[in-house]
């Protein structure tokens, strides 16, 4: 099992995002993509963002754009900035109540939509209308599903569940039990994965 | 011109250092190497260290051994972690003085010591005699330089540059005015080396 843990604010879960199923496919593996919020989880492990310092900031931003040129994949840094993400995450429990793919294919391009095209995550009917796109449905349903309780206590476990794994950056994907933090932990991920299928 | 800023005790700066020379060297760059002391740094900039929080030591000792293994570089975790690094420091800038590659001959060989080979590098015999083999000259008079007063302000002067150009990690390397943070990066180093060299 391979568990992508990711917050939907996080540019580098983009960036692995982009990655990750074909890497997973590549070797007869599936993901489960799982939403968490970070700052919730950070201020539970009592770790600061990785934002919150100028320095470390200043940096991030200039490696993020260097780091999706090296990749090949396009990007923008989004207006509104962080992004703020219950919402979007709901939306994806939402969708995975009937049909998990669906979901997956969801989170993938609300990532895109927000680092690649600038578009508002936190904007109810854009992210609305991306769920109906990618689950079926109408949006108007799929919102009021994603802010009744089921929704919300699917993300209240999933944070719950990433603080209690000690999922403490974004990305971080845990394949057999072995952690990789980061989108530039993914070559590692390719290297365990070929190596596992070794006889 | 390409600085490799690093502290003595950083794992990571192990790494990298096995490999900045020759990189550098492909692209007929030089590489000027600059210890400074992490803690105090850190400490300047108010940022925590990257292993004071229990979740992400245990994550980076597993990605160490891990990065180590994927690179092909032996690797030993030190039985005396974290590792004192004042005093490696003051020898570096003691031959520094006379010998600059002499100090990032000896720089090198003492993380391989740390970290490929459990050796102490806050023991003041072992350490004046790799600075002797080096850098030529008496131990015992090395140390003593080491001790004295230009040693301790080159190593001041060396943290309050490091707090200056915002050094929030080890290694940092800054090519061109570009800074690359982590071993990790040395492949986007790379990537840019390469593109500068394009007509």
């Amino acid at each position: 099992m391979i568990d992508f843990w990711f917050d939907f604010g996080s540019p580098y879960a983009y960036l692995a995002g982009e990655q990750i199923d074909a890497l997973a496919a590549a070797h007869g593996r599936t993901v489960r993509w799982r939403p968490f919020l970070l700052f919730a989880v950070l201020r539970e492990l009592e770790l600061p963002a990785p934002m919150a310092h100028p320095a470390r900031r200043d940096y991030l931003l200039l490696d993020i754009e260097r780091s999706a040129r090296v990749l090949g994949l396009p990007y923008r840094q989004p207006t509104r900035f962080p992004v703020i993400t219950p919402l979007p995450a709901r939306l994806f429990f939402t969708l995975a109540q009937t049909d998990a793919a669906a979901a997956a294919r969801f989170a993938r391009e609300a990532l895109r939509a927000a680092f690649a095209q600038d578009q508002p995550l936190d904007d109810t009917r854009f992210v609305g209308e991306l769920a109906a796109r990618h689950g079926g449905g109408e949006a108007s349903a799929l919102l009021a599903a994603a802010e009744a309780e089921p929704a919300r206590a699917a993300l209240r476990q999933s944070v719950a569940d990433a603080v209690a794994q000690r999922v403490f950056g974004s990305p971080f994907t845990v394949c057999d039990g072995e952690p990789f933090f980061g989108a530039d932990r993914l070559p590692q991920l390719a290297a365990r994965l070929s190596s596992a299928e070794r006889p």
